[in-house]
Formats: C-alpha cells, structure tokens, sequence
C-alpha cells in the first residue's frame, strides 16, 4: 500500500507543481509582462491548464484513489486522498467543451466589462453576462448540488459550504449591520480621514510597506512585494509568496492596509507546511480561510487602537514632515470612519458585508431562474438603497463595479464575508490565548500572534475542512456573534453611540 | 494531408508553448525569485521539463511526422517539419535515465563549481566535471556522429555544424589573430579607457540604456530591461522578449555593451514571425546565428567610429556632468582598447576568439579521450600562453572561469566564435545594401539597418539552415576573411599599425 500512496503522492505533486507554474504566469501578467505579450500568453497558459486538466481527471490517478479508499490512511495522507478525489471528482464532471466554452465566453466578457464600465453601458455586457450564466447553470449540473444550483458554485471555493447553513447568518448578519449603520449615521461626532490623506510618495510609502511587512513578519527571503492596478497575493511554494500593492499619493491607507491584508494572506501561505509542499493537503483549505488571515491583519489588527500606537510611532520615524503630529487616537478614529459608499472596495468594516449579502442574492437568484440578467441594474440600485441607504450614481460604480462576473466567478463573494467571521472569530480565540495581546500590538511584537495563528491554522493546511478547522481551533462552529459583538464594542466606542 | 499537417502544427505549438513557459521560469529565476524560493522551483521546471519530452518523443507525434515526410510540402512546412524532426530524434536517442543523470550532476556540479571558484580550488570541481563529461560522452554516443563525439553535441547548439569544416576556419583565425595582437602589442600609441570609466548611478545607465534600446529599436511594449548579475536574453513570443544588463558605477561600458548585445539578440527575437509564433519554423536557427545579432550590435555598431558621433551627442544630454567633454574620436578609441585578459567576457574584439578556440581545444581533446579532466588547468595556463600571450593568476581566472561546463554545455563556446564570423559577414553585406549606412549610424538612424536584418535574417526564423542563411544572405558561405579584414582595417587605424 506504501508504494501505492507514493505513486499517488508523486501524480498528485506533478499537478501541484504544474499549478504552481500557472500561479507565476499569472502573477506576471499582472505585474511584468509587455502589453502586446497578453495574446501568447493566454494561450501559453491555456496550454498548461489543459495538461493539469489531462493529469487530474487521468485514470491512473482514479485508480490509485479508489485502491487507497480502501485503506487506512493516517491524518495526512487521508486529507491528501479526500482533497485530491474532490478536486478529481470536479474535474471529471465537468466536460471539457463546457470549460472551454467558459474560458472562451469569459474572455469576451471580460473585455466587454472593461468598456462597459467605462462608458457605463450595462446593455454591452449584458449578453455575455447572460452567456456566463447559462454556462454556470451547466456547471451547476454537471457538479450536482442537493438543495439549489448555487452550492455547486460556491463549493468551488469554499468546500462543503451550503446556502441552507449560509443564508440564516447572512440573513440575520445584514438586519443587524443595517441597525448599526443606522445608530453610526445618527451619530454626532464622526470621525475625519484628512490625518491619512496628506501627500506621500509612492517610494515613502513602499518604505513604509517594507517595513510593516517584516515587522509583521513576512520573510522577504521567500517573498516579494510588487506592484499591480489591484493588490493580490500568489504564492508558488511556502517559500516563493508574492503580494503586491497600489500607491495613492494622496492617501495613505490605500496602500497601508492593501499591504496588511495582502501580507495576512501572505503569513498564511508561508506558514503551510513545507515540508509537504505541492501535496494537497498543505494547501490553504478555503478561500473563506484565506480571508480570514487578510482580514484579521488588515482590520482586527491593522485597524485596531493598540495598532495605531506602533503605527504613529513607524509613522513618526519614516515620514516625520506629514505625520508628525498624528496621534494615535486621531490614526484610529481615521482608519475607522465609516462612510457609505456604492463601491464595495472603498468600504469599510461595518459596511462591507452588505455589499457582499447583495451580490449573493443576486447570483442565487440568477442561478435559480428567478431573475434574468436583464433584472440585475434595476435590483442593485433597489438593493443598494435597501442594504446601504444610498443607489449607485451609475452602473460603473453599480452593478459594473466589480469583475469577478465576467471571470465566471459566481459563489466567490460570500467567502469574503466568511472571511471576516471566521476572522473575528480567530482573532477572539486569539485573544483567549494570548492576554498580553494589545500591549504587544502597541510595542509592534506580532510574533506572538502570527506564531499563534501559524499553530493553529497555517501549519494545518487542509488536515480539517474549514467548519471543523474552526471549530478545533475556536470551540465553536462559524457563527456571526463574535463578528457582531467585535464591531459593536469598536464602534460604540468610536462612535460614542 | 492537410489535417495531418493541422495536427503536427497543434502539437508542435503545445510543446514549443511549455518551453515558453519554462523560458519564463529561467527570466523569473534570474531575476525576481526570492533565494528561498530556488528548490521548490527546480522541481517545478523539472516537471515541466519532463512533460516537453514526454510530449516530444510521443509516438502520436512521430506517426504524423513519419506521414507528413512522404508529402510535398511548401517551405514554411517543410522547415517546421524538419526542425521538429530533428529535435525529435535526438530526445528519441538520448534515454531518460540519462538526462535525469545529466541533470542532478549539472545540479551538483554548479554548487561545486561556485564553491571551487570562490576559493580556487579545482580540486572539488574536477570530480564533478569528470562525471559530466563521461555522461555528455554517453549522450554523444547515443546522438551519433560521422567523425567524432564534440560534432554530436555540438549539433545541439549549431544544428549541421561540424568540427571538419569549422577546425580548418577556426585555426587559421587563431594564427592571423595572434599576429594581429602581437602587431598591437608592439604599438606605441595605445588607446586608454579612462574615458568610460566615469562614476555614474545605476539610475543615469539605466536611463541611458533605455533610451539606447529605443533608439535602436527594442519594442518596450514587447520587451523588457530588468536587472540581473549576467546579463541574458529570454524570448517567451516576439512580443514579449526580456534582457537583462548589470550596472558598473565606475565602468560604463559594462552595460552600455551589454545592452547593445542584449539588445541585438532581442532584435532577432521581436522580429521573428509573429504570424507563426510557437512553430519550430519561427524560432532562431542557432545560436552561432543568435549571436550573430548581439555581436553585430554591441561591436559593429556599438564600437564603430560613426556610432561613436550619436553616442557623444547622447551622454552629452543624459550626463553632461561626466561626459560634456567626451569626444567621439575619445570614445572610439576607449571602446576598442585591446587589453589581453585572462578572463573572457572582459576581453576586447581582436582578443575574444582566442578565449573560445582555447575551450574548444579542450572541449574536443576531452570528448576524444585525449586528455583527463585534471590536465586542464595546467592546459589552460599553457594554451593562454601560446594564445593570449599571459598565464592566468589562479583558476578562479583560468580553467574555472566560465560556468558552461558546470551546466554540462560542451559545444557550446564555439556558437561565440560563429557568431563573430556571421556578424562581420552579415555586416559586410549591410554595408552593400545600404550605402549611407556610416551616415546614418552617426545620426543615430538605426532603422534600415534593423530593417535590412529583419528582412534578411530575423522573419526567415528556421526557414533555412545556418549555413544556407549564410550564402543566401552574403551570397558566400561562413568565413574567417570578412571578420579579419573587418578587424584588420579598424585596428590598423586606432593602433597606427
């Protein structure tokens, strides 16, 4: 059985390693490579993605899968075998002309979106949005799903969520965000952003960057930090992680906390074990997971009050001419105003997530048959006023807004809200473990926490799926309370509500 | 036929399009990959590695060829087919156990060879190189030659070229060339370089070196310039080419040459046929052609006495502060010092060939069993001697000088000398075509030179052999004369021979 298992393991590796490759070939199209390079590339890439999909769906490999089933396996090589089969199993029902047909119709879409947006003319990507839903719709199929078509999206990127376990905390998550707006928008004393909106060139800032990256102790002996239009992180081997950032010159946190959440995922990709490196179970296990290590950085430490004690102190010493005289207290209440804004990208904690509980029901919708494409501009605005008190001035900065669509990605935005739960809840265990937590914040020592996070979730890979991952770690299934009561105690207080 | 030749051009372009992305790997690995990032790396492109020969020596594959062989053909199928063929036949020759040897022994022989040369020790590099040059022996005996081992891999790097037809050129290129620098040696009037070696920031070569590129050519909206410690070329398509320079703070002449020769080499890359990209038929023919075309750059350009007048007229924008004095005249005979060095890449035009006749020498006599690896270093000294008229200080400056070998690349430094040869020639007969070449070089008009070689070398890609390039382009076949009378009249001049 022994051998068997390392031939598993070397098939299961060669994909690994060949996905890897696809990782770089992206990270350099968003960062190095020539513009009239883009059309050789996408077939290079498209070349490469045929041949991971040629290995994983192979019969050999299914055969080693079914002998190992049949045995008993330790922690790691059963993780090994139940991520590979689902990853297989996926693979298999989907039939290659549909992936080509999605690749191919996602391509189109994706350059139809770009001059819809700029011109803010929804009627120009509405046929191919209709295309990529029909197409997903066949996916869903393919895949099957027990409830609703939709969980055979979402199971993509985050494996064995289900709406019916979703929806009542989405559901209950928004009546309450959509209270607490409404107590911080009948506040009086509202904090001000001008403290981080002083002018600073892109190379401080990048200085700046450098400097909380290692601090919080991303390894630039195994990673980079570069730049690209929209900040993101690959990472090709726990020792080989790319994030990259944008600079506002005009405003600081742009980048301060693109890099805090970048270098969240970041710890989170150097922290997997490495000794197992292109197995599938030392794979980060879901995006949802993923998330949380970015927000938790980026907004629970990043945007917390002892934070800003280390944060005025780096601000001090790297750009004394504009920061000066910025206190800490001024930093904090700054990088937590909370302004209703139609662009889920510009928004801030307490309104995130009804960007992101609008974007689900729509797609469930959609997937569902109960609305048509056509439908979506009219229900944005309806649901934007509904969810955020105000209705995008355009399709550009509404329904146009984001992406993710025309890449086919439908299911991907509700792990950014499970992100921040899972985050909130991390960070409350975190709290648990650590009592000495703010003061080391305030003094800048994260070693304590990245250490505790690396323990608990990156050296971990994908041993547990997501729901008992945290649960082992936090004693409790993923629930909207501690994320709820996190924002209320922060912003009360901010707000003096 | 038609579908057949369909089917040969798909799987010729899938494998050519991995061997993009492997090229991609090797830029990013010389360039941007964090240190630690190297192992996981290596594993990643030997996975790549291993699917391109698993794809070029598959049977499919051969039975379209085997088809397509008894079918007239036009010229652009007849060349994607017998360069196909060819490289074909020689992964079918080599056994996979070899290369797998082959590889892990260049592994360790490169880190040997780093630590020998960092202390001059020979002694831990011999066994290493022992072991490479009985496995290349093997690989020359499974590729097959008519006269000896050195032709068998020497075909690698310069498909048809042979020992029998280079030798009696090559020798007759060191006697006329000892000649020529024992007449320079004996001159009293000797050009001195103080000129280039003014102190200049990276940050000014690097603008400088930009605006060179775009003079002469280089498409930046299909091509890079980056950084890195030797300076390197990668195609990955002809709109996406990437170079490579380092800077010298006191020495300008280390990138100004070496982007002129990195350049050239782009040149050839960025004007292959696009229309044909990722067919054996559009890529360079050879490296002795390549080479042709960063040569033809750096030193019939890049060292001439018109290019000289553009030149002063740029460092006098660019850097007036070092160079507002800089006389073309100054600067054409700082350019062209000939300085006899133990070491390779620092030798000057009349002095670089003797470096390479010295390894071919030696490459031969080890194939052939003439000599033993532990007499090289001793015959290193013995030929700089007879060559280069001086003895090198240490192996660090003799025998471990260059990394070729540590990579098991024999039969490769005489591509160097090839290149020489077809750029003088190449360059004699520009200077038919174009008679107000010298003036338009001066003014900095470099388009009908580049003009002229994409139309007679760049879009012919593989269409042609070397050898029939050659005559068709010069209208005779590869010789030593254009290339001594070239040096001959323009040492003749600066020396006062």
């Amino acid at each position: 059985m022994a051998e068997i298992y390392t031939d598993f393991l070397e098939k299961t590796r060669e994909i690994h390693r060949l996905g890897a490759t696809l990782a770089l070939m992206s990270w350099d199209q968003e960062t190095y490579l020539p513009p009239r390079g883009v059309p050789a590339r996408s077939t290079q890439r498209a070349t490469l993605a045929s041949i991971v999909h040629e290995r994983t769906v192979a019969a050999g490999l299914g055969a080693l899968i079914e002998e190992l089933q049949a045995d008993t396996l330790d922690d790691t090589a059963a993780a090994n075998l139940r991520e590979m089969k689902r990853i297989r199993d996926r693979a298999i029902k989907i039939p290659r002309e549909l992936v080509a047909e999605l690749a191919a119709a996602g391509s189109l879409a994706q350059q139809a979106w770009l001059t819809a947006k700029a011109h803010n003319d929804w009627v120009q990507f509405e046929p191919h949005l209709t295309r990529l839903v029909a197409l997903k719709r066949r996916v869903a199929d393919a895949v099957g799903y027990e409830d609703e078509p939709y969980d055979a999206l979402l199971d993509e990127y985050e494996p064995g969520a289900r709406l019916r376990e979703l929806l009542p905390l989405f559901t209950e998550l928004r009546s309450r965000l959509v209270q607490l707006c409404t107590r911080i928008a009948a506040a009086s004393d509202k904090p001000q952003r001008a403290v981080l909106c002083q002018p600073l060139t892109p190379l401080r800032q990048e200085a700046l960057a450098r400097r909380l990256l290692q601090d919080i102790g991303f390894d630039f002996s195994a990673g980079r930090l570069d730049l690209s239009e929209h900040p993101f992180t690959e990472g090709m081997s726990p020792a080989d992680v790319r994030i990259t950032t944008r600079y506002d010159s005009e405003d600081l946190s742009v980048s301060l906390f693109a890099v805090l959440h970048e270098g969240g995922h970041a710890l989170y990709e150097m922290g997997l074990p490495i000794a197992d490196e292109a197995t599938p179970a030392a794979q980060a296990v879901s995006l949802g997971i993923h998330e949380s290590q970015s927000r938790l950085w980026e907004c629970c430490v990043g945007r917390s009050r002892p934070f800003m004690e280390y944060l005025a102190r780096l601000l001090h010493e790297l750009a004394p001419e504009q920061f000066s005289a910025a206190e800490p207290q001024q930093l904090y209440r700054a990088a937590n105003a909370v302004v209703p804004t139609p662009v889920r990208i510009n928004a801030d904690e307490v309104t995130y997530n009804l960007h992101i509980i609008l974007r689900l029901e729509i797609e469930r919708a959609l997937l569902s048959n109960d609305i048509e494409v056509a439908d979506i501009p009219a229900l944005w605005r309806e649901k934007s006023e509904q969810n955020l008190g105000m209705r995008p001035q355009s399709d550009t900065e509404g329904a146009l807004q984001d992406i993710h669509w025309a890449f086919g990605c439908f299911g991907y935005f509700p792990t950014y809200t499970l992100g921040n739960l899972y985050a909130a809840q991390f960070f409350a265990a975190a709290r648990g473990a650590l009592p000495d937590l703010d003061r080391q914040l305030a003094s800048g020592e994260f070693g304590p926490l990245r250490q505790w996070l690396r323990r608990q979730v990156h050296e971990k890979g994908s041993l547990l799926p997501a729901a008992e991952l945290c649960r082992e770690v936090t004693g409790a299934a993923l629930g909207i309370e501690p994320y709820l009561a996190y924002l209320d105690t922060k912003f009360t207080e901010i707000y003096r509500l």
